[in-house]
């Protein structure tokens, strides 16, 4: 599970930061890759990556302003004439599908895949095996969402070889045993599956919001996530102009992540009105207040290990 | 007048040659430019350019695939925040107004400048003192519209020198010899108009074509045109495939511009299955035809000088 970021500006792009997106790379865990939002360009960015159009399977819309979504229409095109052909679902709040329906009727764009456009608004938008993806509100101009991606713990592996010792052997008792559950043996003795069982893997949560003023939900979402990804528009000292334009500062995301007691932050969604010297300090103002908080830029590539937080249930 | 190419690639963006846009820059004849076609990421290559997009006043959509109409909604949505305040009028087939009203309606974005949206089919799109724009359906899989851009003749100076020699002095006789018309002096004797006027510069005209297959009205708007910008999206040996997909090849465009007697060729819209190594010989299939041909790659810019067929009417 790795986080590429493509797109980590506001509003408009500049030559040095593209507006928003940014890939969850899940390609160990299911092959796949689901895109967070999907700002004009963001096919463009892909072609300076080793990601394949065909390999995302998953888009979430955090909101409809259109350094959000107006790379959609482009990539979704490009994703048929490059050869995909699997299910593609997007998630995003109500107008989502209007924009995209009118967008490939007008332009002829004809899809050699399926594509399901789910509109939504809060709680859960999707679950499997693998991942559950939880949805809240958060605070902007316009609907905007935030996404905790939450990876199924996996359960420990059962000790077959300790149990052979003992003279278990493979059958109906280990599926009981691998579901910890206990079992009596014909001499009467009785094993608890716990007892044999490696410890749990616990799965990861990744928190993604939109674009939002800091707000409980934010903390709700984030809460004890091993990576958060909040918007920081504005440097701390803009407090009163993030506000206005219903934005976060870095030292107010920096608080959110805090507060939710995740394990790391990253900060994106940098104002153009910032170049390269201010990244720095930026960086600085949200460390002072959360110290595992970086700034994003396009193309960075973060791993999102395990937490070491294991459970020996 | 310049031509800048912003994209001169097909279909997909690929690193090398964005999905079309050009602008015709007329700074010095009206301070404006006038962007063809805004296929994704156009704003993107303007931040390379010394264009501002403030100074766009009209933009000519030639059809509504994606590659060429996909950027529109965020460089309507850039040209605001970058503090565009005067009209930008938008010309295209019949469907181009849904597309940017629903992208501006759903994306929440307000334009600080009046915005026109003007559908068109044939005939003249536009007309003031200095230019004429005139389009015709071409031959594509969808509307596609040719548009021809006819600069105004600019009438002789009058010699004021050589009338003041002979005792005619500025006054209202000056308006009569400018336009060409005859006067009598008091003494009785006829001067013509004609006989003290400088040549005439007669304007330049551009051919911009949509997408298309060679057809004749290719020809008509381009007839002796001083430059065209004709699609090549196949070479010469691939008009089985051009002609499945409603498309030219290198020679075809050649023989365009060489039935319409046109100055000059430029070939864009360029395949992406054609790399680096093929154009020069793409441009040789052309030259071999029409000489006077090239081949567009994107930030090529060419100058339109006047041609020397100057009218001393
Ligand atoms: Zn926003
Ligand atoms: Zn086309």
């Amino acid at each position: 599970m790795e986080l590429l970021f493509l797109g980590t500006g506001a509003g408009v792009p500049a030559k040095i930061r593209n507006v928003t997106s940014l890939a969850l790379k899940l390609l160990d865990e299911r092959k796949a890759v689901w895109l967070f939002d999907c700002g004009e360009a963001t096919q463009h960015q892909i072609l300076s990556t080793n990601l394949k159009p065909r390999k995302i399977e998953k888009i979430f819309i955090t909101h409809l302003h259109g350094d959000h979504i107006f790379g959609l229409p482009g990539f979704l095109g490009s994703r048929s004439f490059q050869g995909g052909t699997s299910l593609l679902t997007i998630y995003g709040p109500k107008g989502i599908k209007e924009f995209i329906d009118v967008s490939l009727k007008i332009s002829d764009t004809h899809l050699q895949y399926p594509l399901e456009i789910i509109e939504i608004d809060e709680g859960t938008v999707f679950q499997d095996k693998q991942f559950t993806v939880e949805a809240l509100p958060l605070d902007h101009a316009l609907p905007s969402i935030g996404y905790r991606i939450i990876e199924s713990d996996k359960p420990g592996t059962l000790q077959a070889d300790r149990l052979a010792e003992m003279g278990i052997k493979p059958g109906p008792h280990f599926k009981h045993l691998k579901e910890g559950k206990s079992i009596t043996l014909e001499d009467g003795s009785v094993i608890h599956g716990a007892d044999f069982l490696g410890p749990h893997q616990k799965g990861r949560i990744v928190a993604i919001l939109g674009d939002t003023r800091p707000c409980d939900n934010a903390v709700e979402l984030a809460r004890d996530a091993d990576l958060l990804v909040h918007e920081a528009t504005f440097s701390a000292d803009s407090a009163e102009m993030a506000h206005n334009y219903f934005h976060s500062t870095t030292a107010q995301a920096a608080d959110i992540a805090m507060r939710a007691n995740v394990r790391s932050l990253v900060l994106t969604h940098i104002s153009s009105r910032y170049g390269k010297d201010d990244w720095a300090s930026m960086r600085e103002e949200a460390r002072s207040i959360f110290a595992n908080s970086d700034i994003a830029f396009d193309f960075m590539e973060i791993d999102i290990p395990y937490s070491n937080r294991e459970t020996g249930e």
